[in-house]
């Protein structure tokens, strides 16, 4: 039974449009970082949305913002949705889309296809990208699946050092009520997005869906030397902590170069101090970002940097540490699911492959409480956190036909 | 006839001490950077200090600060001094000291011997550090050689952007003015710096006389990439610009390792675009501050520098360009006032050496107008460009007898 799902291209256009209105940045580009004016303006926005669609919506004790679709029946929910917050400058469809397709997928089930049997929800998560914290670690599905340490609120720094405590409370939300945000209820969350690389493109396909997630580790790495001037200290003399930095950052890039795929690593951020021509640098930070879908291999690659690290520190005599501000552990998406979301792509003649994901998500952390699966539609040049990402709205169209099949076949 | 110079310790320390609490940052680092209200009170300072001394003065068109002890014959006057700016932060030493020690040995030098023959004076130089404007190239010094361009006013802009015509508008100072501060009626200009590096120390010495000055080229190094999601993005098709701007920056830097003394090259800076731990980075820029005093080997070096960029951008194929912010050639000290000097130091049975300066100073620009000499004292462990920057107060005081005895040879 192949019903065709109808989805309106013009409303889908004009929400990336206007949603993108809140943290533009530049023509096409977003800062939305969680807690900040433009973010509280685009959940307000998504609220209003999802109102004018007969939702019922509320924002939890964390920011997230919420939408219900109630079906007839009792039971857990099914939840779609992605988040709200951008890389600074991120582009205008990194978890905006999956916020909006999740939006448009429940108003034209509801128009469709009326009350549903089982109850379905949108979420647009507060926090996903670390852009403002750089360890907060999907702030809002963390919240959502309870995973949010009591010591957390008050720890948490931005990079202007401000608490995120202080950062909730600056927006009227309450940090010891995080754990109200929690859920035991859900039993399906389904996050569309874009992929954020290339391999669709590639492929000449709109859409994938996801069959798993890839492990993470971010590092902090600090190489210690001693401030000196540039001119009057003779390099036999000097304790310079950028030569082994330096040094560290290209061997960590070509070692996963070497490797190839589906390895990365990539040094995103590099601070110097104090970062003028003419002194010798007393302190030289930079982040590793290690990925991998295999848990063994990204454990090996992991202890390949550290071996690394260690090597070229004791080289040089230089006194260096590092912390692991993040790590996740790779996961797989629900094969129920993925079989699922494959079926409705052929049913709405959509044509898909399945693939695993570069990234990760908020669907990582939701697998702590519900089973998960993704679609992925294709972005243009694979560009993404950056200003240039682009997904044509004929793709995200098909993607959030994909998504309201899939959602219907779950909930009608 | 061996004129012994007493210089009173305590004031010397006093005046360190108090002139330190003008942009005092930390326990012991100076953040004054030129045209900003610590700098404003500084430059006050010093005029206050040289008036209670009996010397006429007045701030020039630049915002240099000049004290006259007028002589008795008509001529060319017989300057020294140092820069009143910091490095951001900077200790408390670094150009500071040579102002106080011009102004305690002018105050001395009347106080102990009258009337000069020769008119003697004091100046207090506004900028040397490019601390705030990277390009300013000595703007005080500049200025009173008459080597400030017509343009350079509006179009050099501070780390923020600010042009340095407003920032001087904002200290009340009129940058159509500039060309007044051009003097011509200089004939020597002796500057006391502290070392700045380990070397009297090593050899167990207070005080060395200045021999030479170092060449300098300073760049700036943009390599361009593509910002891409750290995750989606496969290693083998990035465009990231990470990996060969740390292979430049280690190759530059241990280069000048190898050759040795007395060749340096810093890599003192590095700013990422966007510079976050998850965005493969659009933009990698770097300085690299090289300096040699021998000319020839200087541009050796410098061609050797600009042809690994160019190897290593054109093997990741990543575009890459540079601009050179600061050029200037190395210089020597006038050899009398060297020899005046170090028969002072003998005179005042002070140990002394002679030595190249490692660091580019004042005396370098005033030898465009005047035979220059410098006189250095040790750094406790050849910190600078630091907090850490200390100098006894004792090898102080044994530089200022030296610059006051030579002066004395020469002014009286």
């Amino acid at each position: 039974m192949a019903v065709q799902v109808a989805i309106d291209h013009e409303l889908v256009e004009r929400m990336i449009h206007d949603l993108a209105r809140y943290g533009a940045w530049g023509e096409t580009g977003v800062v939305r970082k969680v807690y900040t004016p433009e973010w509280a303006g685009a959940q307000q926005q998504v609220m209003r949305w999802a109102e004018e669609a007969g939702l019922h919506t509320w924002q939890d004790a964390v920011g997230n913002v919420w939408a219900r679709l109630q079906g007839r029946e009792d039971g857990p929910s099914i939840v779609t949705g992605s988040h709200i917050d951008s890389q600074a400058p991120g582009g205008r469809f990194d978890g905006a889309l999956g916020v909006i397709a999740g939006l448009v997928a429940l108003r034209t089930l509801r128009e469709q296809f009326g009350t549903p049997r089982r109850t379905l929800e949108l979420v647009s998560f507060c926090e996903e990208e670390s852009s403002r914290f750089p360890a907060t670690n999907f702030w809002g599905s963390r919240a959502v699946t309870g995973l949010i340490g009591p010591e957390e609120p008050e720890t948490l720094r931005d990079y202007d050092g401000v608490t995120i405590a202080d950062a909730m409370r600056a927006v009227g939300l309450d940090p010891g009520r995080i754990p109200q945000a929690a859920r035991d209820d859900i039993e399906v969350f389904i996050e569309l997005h874009v992929e954020q690389g290339p391999i669709l493109e590639q492929q000449g396909l709109p859409i994938a869906v996801v069959t798993g997630f890839p492990g993470i580790r971010h590092y902090l790495v600090e190489v210690r030397g001693r401030a000196d001037h540039a001119g009057a200290m003779p390099m036999d003399l000097r304790q310079d902590p950028m030569l082994a930095a330096a040094e560290m950052i290209s061997a960590v890039i070509a070692r996963a170069r070497e490797i190839g795929r589906p390895a990365v690593t990539t040094v995103g951020r590099v601070l110097v101090q104090p970062n003028f021509p003419a002194i010798i640098p007393e302190k030289v930070s930079f982040t590793i970002d290690v990925r991998h879908p295999d848990s063994a291999r990204l454990a090996d690659l992991c202890a390949a940097h550290e071996q690394t690290l260690r090597t070229i520190a004791s080289r040089h005599g230089r006194a260096t540490s590092w912390q692991i501000t993040t790590s996740h552990p790779p996961c797989s998406s629900d094969p129920e699911l993925v079989r699922l979301l494959v079926e409705a792509a052929a049913e709405q003649g959509i044509p898909a492959t399945t693939m695993p994901s570069g990234a990760v998500h908020d669907a990582q952390r939701m697998a702590h409480i519900a089973r998960v699966a993704m679609v992925f539609v294709r972005s243009v040049g694979g560009r993404s956190h950056t200003p240039a990402e682009f997904t044509t709205t004929d793709d995200a169209v098909a993607g959030i036909r994909v998504l309201a099949a899939g959602l219907r076949r779950l909930a009608y």
